[in-house]
């Protein structure tokens, strides 16, 4: 059977470079990075060389890149982490309405030890708003944090204009930390922590054609950090436990190769990207792009579909071997509509049937097309079996019968 | 050259077993366990069935099992977890004094917090005194931590009698949850967590057999615990991030190997263990056992040599391929004695010079007579350059002049 991945915002496969790469540190070469003996130190240079890797990404120094276990941990360390090391200077925190659920459950775990957040909402293709974000800073504001690609539906901020905007406030306090989680642009975009101003800033390699199990967190030189995994040396104290260091080497191997060819890949997924956003909907109607026209993540895709569940069209693209997803990865269990259709607007019916791609290097020509022939008669058979379809056909009216509500046959009318 | 590494409570080599179930998992296999489709349905699969065979190994429940980063991880998550979950029925907490630095690093954390730590003293073999546990149980105590195995010292603790102690302590206030932090005993001899009677327990891949990047949390039905890294479903909201699939896979195969040849390994292993003990007094003067001669880790052979400094030793068993190691790996930057060694009351001078062989079944008979040829060689060759030795050679005492004290040469009386 055929077997189409578009999900690769949730997991991207491993660059078969990156698993050469990784090779000599399955069996082989097993010493400590931490002993002193010379079989640790090979592994300490393979570490730290991966360091300088992965630093080079973004335009970082290697010592501002601290290693974690995935986008989730390194999320979790800069909120939490970042909060309690400023706490003196005041216990407000902003994010904006969007972000990845890592940031969203660190603040709420902040908010029960006292801490307050503010939440900027977004524009109808996802975008921050810069007055919004001012306006909410205050005198006692320690810590913004803003995505810096939302995984869902693409939308790429103008970070550097927001840290500018943080910066330059004149309600900030002596020192206000911006963080931006990175990980759908990292690899994928060009990202460059120097020109963007942030002070802390989380990437993985686990969506970049890297290896599960290593992550990062920039941080800034001089911006301080309470550890969330503490007890040993590792990574200058920040984060402790033995490193992972096959996960690391690939994960520098990943960031090389992505810095080599993020423009062409970059073009190249774009365009598959564009093929299916154009065609699309001039095969299946009642269907909306959710997220920017312009400044959108190269691979991503996201569409409402009005008249469909989407659990229903997940099947069935699964049947015909199309892998897609709804939501972040993280939250895939649930199936009501995700915070992020809801703070751009998306009604709650038809954000039901929403249907999110993501494209990587891997994709091919062939399988868009596979996708563009397959997934309107999907879309046609849901319909034929929807109530609320026909309902629509016969009296044009949107507001029909959903489950679980009542419905007057005979008068047609919704109570 | 030699590669003789004897090392193991720091890493251990994967067993190609471990490397083969691995195998589907690099490059093909890379759906996400938590995704609907059924690529991903076949990674929940693998990520349930190596969750059996981590459960296993202890005789515990699958949906007992959290899996997380790392051992230091895991103590993190059971320390600060379990504390912040029962913290409303006090907040009065006991750890034994040999505890791992990823355990005394989270209780510091929590005394910052509002949290009062006891810590329990061990004799001169290491064994925690269950007395002393018994009368530091209070009204308000809500967790007790103490290690299972030292990786330093190799001494075993009688956790199920601890446990025991603990909970039928009329002090005990309604709910006191055993954490044990049993990375150095898993896979190494047989743990049965039933039988134990523990609520929490800490163990990890890396140490054996398996690879890095993946370690659990037992957590026994019913305890509550508060996530540390949050954000997603998965480990049922207690551990959040894309699981590591790859290694996870390894772990588990790692636990089903452990548990099938645990028994055989450790004869194997506690017979070349029994020689160094045996052999190596016999070749080297003032050399001095640490930790229990019964109860011990069937790899750990940890000796203080007097009159030689630590570093030196490594250094010249490096150059001789021997890889052995001081104290814990994750403080292996730190040369003083280790809070191990000064809790089991070794004399500081003495415990300069302590040297930590960890074995495991990779090790053989052939390098065990390698290490007795020469290592007595490398401790005559230091002892030789050593003014401390001539001077006790000189004049029989001990107590002479350490680097930084003064020395008077014409009296020969320490000043």
């Amino acid at each position: 059977m055929k077997r189409i991945y578009m999900d690769n915002q949730s997991n991207t496969k491993l660059d078969e470079r990156v698993f050469e790469s990784m090779k000599p540190f399955f069996i082989d070469y097993y010493g400590n990075p931490q002993s002193i003996y010379s079989f640790g130190s090979f592994s300490k240079d393979a570490l730290e060389a991966a360091r300088r890797q992965v630093a080079d990404l973004i335009n970082a120094f290697a010592e501002e890149i601290i290693f974690t276990s995935c986008g989730t941990e390194s999320n979790n360390l800069a909120v939490k982490g970042i909060a309690d090391a400023l706490k003196a200077g005041g216990r407000h925190i902003i994010i904006s309405s969007i972000e990845h659920f890592s940031v969203l459950s660190s603040v709420k775990r902040l908010e029960k030890e006292g801490f307050e957040v503010s939440f900027i909402s977004v524009d109808s293709n996802g975008n921050v708003d810069e007055s919004e974000l001012k306006k909410a800073m205050r005198r006692d504001t320690i810590l913004v944090s803003v995505q810096y690609a939302n995984p869902e539906i693409g939308t790429i901020q103008d970070i550097k204009k927001l840290v500018s905007a943080v910066k330059e406030s004149d309600n900030a306090g002596k020192f206000v930390a911006f963080h931006t989680d990175a990980v759908s642009a990292c690899g994928t975009i060009p990202v460059d922590v120097k020109d963007l101003g942030v002070d802390a800033l989380t990437f993985s390699a686990s969506v970049m054609y890297g290896p599960k199990g290593a992550a990062a967190l920039y941080l800034k030189k001089g911006i301080r950090i309470s550890p969330q995994i503490e007890g040993g040396v590792q990574e200058n104290y920040r984060r402790s436990g033995t490193e992972n260091l096959l996960a690391i080497v690939g994960f520098g191997k990943a960031c090389e190769i992505a810095k080599d060819e993020i423009v062409k890949n970059s073009k190249t997924v774009q365009k598959l990207r564009d093929r299916l956003i154009a065609e699309l909907p001039k095969r299946i109607e009642h269907i909306y792009l959710n997220g920017a026209r312009e400044n959108r993540l190269p691979g991503n895709v996201n569409f409402s579909i009005e008249f469909v569940e989407g659990e229903a069209l997940f099947l069935l693209l699964d049947a015909r071997g199309i892998m897609a997803a709804s939501g972040s990865a993280c939250a895939s269990k649930n199936l009501k509509l995700s915070h992020i259709l809801d703070a751009i607007g998306v009604d709650v019916a038809v954000g039901q049937g929403s249907i999110l791609f993501t494209l990587s290097k891997f994709n091919t020509e062939e399988e868009i097309n596979y996708v563009l022939e397959e997934f309107p008669n999907i879309v046609k058979k849901l319909r034929d079996m929807s109530p609320l379809y026909s309902h629509f056909l016969k009296t044009g009216s949107r507001k029909a019968a959903g489950p679980g509500t009542d419905f007057d046959e005979h008068s047609g009318i919704e109570k």
